[in-house]
């Protein structure tokens, strides 16, 4: 199985940006943890603060992977555009935030992707993308 | 590892219920295969269509359980009640939701629930309450 | 034809209660009179303050009745749970109103059932439940 | 007793107008069926597609007919004249609706009628007219 | 000088229309009283139920009159089309109330002619008309 | 081909009526352009300031017309019977706009007809017309 | 008959302050020509920028005079305390606008002074006040 | 005289639950020293955390108390059916909340209850009972 | 103890100004019943219409009193700055209202103090007032 | 005559995106037949993911083409930046849209570009483009 | 060069009042010090927490300063009529404030002075009054 | 100290752009003004039209700048993202703006900034830019 995980802007600075919301661990650090994990899985990892290289990214989508975990971080609350993406692809797409966006601001609330969103994880720290991997291990079952 | 899983109103009529949006499997159904594959968690199940007795639940939560895993359903949305007791008690507490609730009515997009919940799973079935169940043996290791 | 009529909170004390909005007359005492009037239809009464019970009793609905009228009273404003039981079950159920909601609070003008209760009728007085019966039976001609 | 029907606009298209909402009898063949069976009553009928035209038949009931079956259609959700017309009459008026109202658009559940009308009817498809004339002779009893 | 008086929905009922509102004299008997005071104006006089007519009857008014007193009554709330007619003609139109509309429901605070209009006067029950009129022999000084 | 061009209210002033926003030429003379233009086309047009007369109008279309261009005017943003209308009969209908009506008043933004529209074309002057018929030959093509 | 003409903040720069607005005339120098009009009525004028010192003005009116002619600016629309002045007192006020208030910022349609007043008019440049005036004398006959 | 105190939701925890908003004292430790404290009247106490129960005990009150002391906690911001149980029962009801409910989130600023109740006092801890009770006796005096 | 009542706008006119919802008393009338009530307290009061005024007074207090008892009427829904001012302030101060606030205009409900406030009591007539001051009283117990 | 086609977010996936929707058609395949059908027309085509990548091609404009046409796609509803864009640049520029975007989510009923646009197109399919090109020639003529 | 600085409500206590948001120094203090680096330029200073005189202090600028630097504090959220008073004079008037407004309560965002304001600068602290007269410094070079 | 301007979307057309609105002087010339009156500030500039370009320019300036001032125009008022990286960083960023953005288009009002902005400058024109570096130089002395 081949999932592709994509992270949106900012998180590039994950392990500095307040620590305290988002812990002090890098991307990186955590994408070779999550890679020892999930052995049996091949995991692909990109990341731009560009929204149109998101969404161009998710159109590679369909016929290179099987799933893909989406952070959008900040274009999650605003981005209509990458809420087509998700519509427009075949490929099914986990939603997943690293906080609990819902008690943070309340613009954080709202979610254009999530409709067009094979479900959605949040609020568990960096585990909200092992539990997004998990789903579609559990489909695979 | 004790687990409480905890169901809301209507919930009790899984499997029966509108079968496109909540699948034809009853819980208790569900359960069973949930217990076979946490063998080593023990798990618990509640469920009540009275708000109160959600409330009353869990509150007895604190001494007898490691973590719950929360379908409050339809009381997600107007309970203000059951929010202020998963800030009163000191067990974690994990939102699921069955269906993709973001892609629903737009009363359902709203949650007294999350902002004070470990995190918030929703979208993929019952598998919601597998992810949420392995939220906590993540933690665990 | 088997006919279940479901009052909610507070009109117990009908006949007592605001008698210039809902009468002097008990329900019980109406009721005798509707059973007098529709002898050939079977009626029955519950009633509860409590949204669960609500619920619960119409989930038990589907194998004994073949329609139900609701007076949720307050509950009908808020209770996205009552409008999800209605959903859930087969059994029609037709949304009755005492007094004209539209012309009282605002609150009182959002029904959560009415979008999915087969017919609702309001403003009649007690003469609303009088005609959500007759409503079953213009079906059977 | 005498009683008079008011269709407001598009509803002369009943019967071909979106038969899946509205049915596929016309309402001139319905009324014949109304006059047949409340024999006992002097049912009459007017129909327009000009609000003022409803406005101006409304200000002629007064001394003509006991009471009004009046579905403003589209108007119900936008005109303050016709709710005033009803609050300027004496003739109690019955508003009625064929469709469930409150299961369509969210511009549907607004009404400048039922404040100050007698009662409210709808979601019984043309049965709502029955319910409404009904209404009139319960009273009469 | 040539004055139009122009009333719109539910105002030939004056007189007997909520008189604790609006008084308990007739339009047709308070405009002879107009003409007798103002004797150096021609005054004219225009009714209709029609919002449609009420803009046909304003557009006949550029080569007629020097002056327009309108109380559009509830089209005032929701005609944008009469604003717009207010707009597109060039003689002055003072818009009236009888009644207080700020002192009633919140819909009647809305004005789609105010912005339009030379000025606006309500709240002096008929005399409202008196001072539009008056406001036009002031300008003629 | 036979298309009918139905305008609303205020638009029988063209060429007097604010000619900063509509232009300085009257309907009637742009018509016999249009006809010159669409020789081939058979052409017809309807005014009227009654919003239940372009009701009419509508109802009459489907044996008589293959299209319909409708600029509605101040009715476009309240009336919920023309939309309904649209939705009605079979004729498809393009609603136009002279002046681009999304850069004046914030309430001339919403159209209850667009979503039942074949498709919406403004800003382009009386230019729009043309584009509208346009619309139903390349259809043809 | 005594009459007081009360002017709210920034009234006092009137003639200076935004002429195409406002004119070019001082307040005083209209309050003359209106003295010299309406010879047979006592009239006085107080100006305050102070909303207190409106509010005091207004209380010390029931015993000395017979009405109130207030332009209260820019505190119409924010002042519940001269609102609640205007109920509490027994003198009839007339709410006055020089300028078309509702042709101006969306803030200044609100007003919560009319609903205690006796009478509003606004958008006759200075004359509204003559018009003010006239309202008292017209009672009086 | 005897008064009843009613505790709802989440107060069954007082003492445990956020001691930072709501102290370290348990209810009944308090209720103690308010039976103390109020030797001359009959204090009576009782807590549910289901919206309908103390609905029920509500409608028992009318014959056994004077007056009721009301903290529906999460109740007071959603609860109808309260509103109307307040509003159909003679005894008067006082509301009161520990913590300043205004200074927290902003859905805890609306009551469904205040506008019937005797009065209504809050932020002052537990001695926002000392308060209610106090005002019963004064007006006794 | 030091306690000053502080009174805002119109409640000068206490016992003149609608006795329905205030009451027939004046408040020197009633500051003496308090002081008599009160005697081991020092007791003060202070009125103005001007919000500055009020302002001004609550800057004075630090050094000078122990609590304040504040009834701002239309400021404390309007007043910014007098919330402000209890914020900066360190002397606790006790919002009161004489009537039920949320049983009048919505208008009415919000209020600029109350989070500010020590606490917040209405509804109770004069009484309030009372309330208030044993407020300060029990705390010192 | 010089005309650039530019297109947003998702629309390089026209043909295989949501075909029920957006129809079959790759745009490159429309592109060939436009070019064909308006073969004294200069037609040029951009597409891109990026706002800001949109947002330099708008700039490039004012010396290259005499008109644009813009599918902004997703970005039509939320990118202020490129309604500015529209304003800074002096080539005219029609929008269009190939679904009826109001017939759609809520959100796309919001358009920050129609202000600043020539003309608005939408609904008719590809055709929209023809149309677009098609005001710009009947300009010409 | 003259320039005035006019502090609102509260500001007088800077210095004690919430000194984590204001800073420790008051006025007085800070203005010696402006003084003395702004040697060439003559400032004066006004505070009040008066709204009226803050205008009355305004409409005296014209003759006597070329600038003036205003921190109207609370009354910069509600007062209409200090936005018209910015409005209504010929002097240039800076707009600041101490703390960053926009991270604190929504009801600071809104303004109704800055569209009147030559310039507005918050969020440096005292600081921002040097920027405020170094604007107007910057002009004259 | 070394100083980065960063400009957002369209301020590449400065000097060409709605020279009423935005001066016409391009930046580049402006620039070397900058340079010049701020010998010894080492200055920086950089412009892009794509959101996640000043996001990225951002997070590099941690070990490069010592302030950032920072006009992100159209993105000001709707990117989260923007204010993410603002928050996320350590170096102060100054907001600014040319034109007084309240004045405009009630969308200009919001911004996602402001609230992690060191502070906030507009309306000046370019002199803004002048501010914002003052602003800097404050700090060090």
């Amino acid at each position: 199985m081949k999932i592709l995980i994509i992270n949106g802007p900012n998180l590039n600075l994950l392990g500095t940006r307040e620590p305290e919301t988002y812990g002090d661990k890098s991307f990186e650090n955590y994408f070779s943890q999550l890679q020892f994990k999930f052995k049996n899985t091949s995991l692909s990892y990109f990341q731009s603060n560009i929204e149109g290289e998101l969404i161009d990214k998710l159109h590679e989508c369909d016929h290179e992977f099987d799933g893909v975990v989406l952070n959008a971080a900040a274009y999650t609350h605003t981005s209509i555009g990458l809420g087509d993406a998700l519509k427009a692809i075949k490929t099914p797409v986990v939603e997943v935030h690293i906080s609990n966006t819902h008690a943070r601001e309340d613009f954080r609330k709202k979610s254009f992707l999530s409709a067009n969103a094979k479900g959605v994880i949040f609020g568990f720290g960096l585990a909200s993308y092992d539990l997004a991997i998990e789903s579609f291990l559990i489909e695979k079952q």
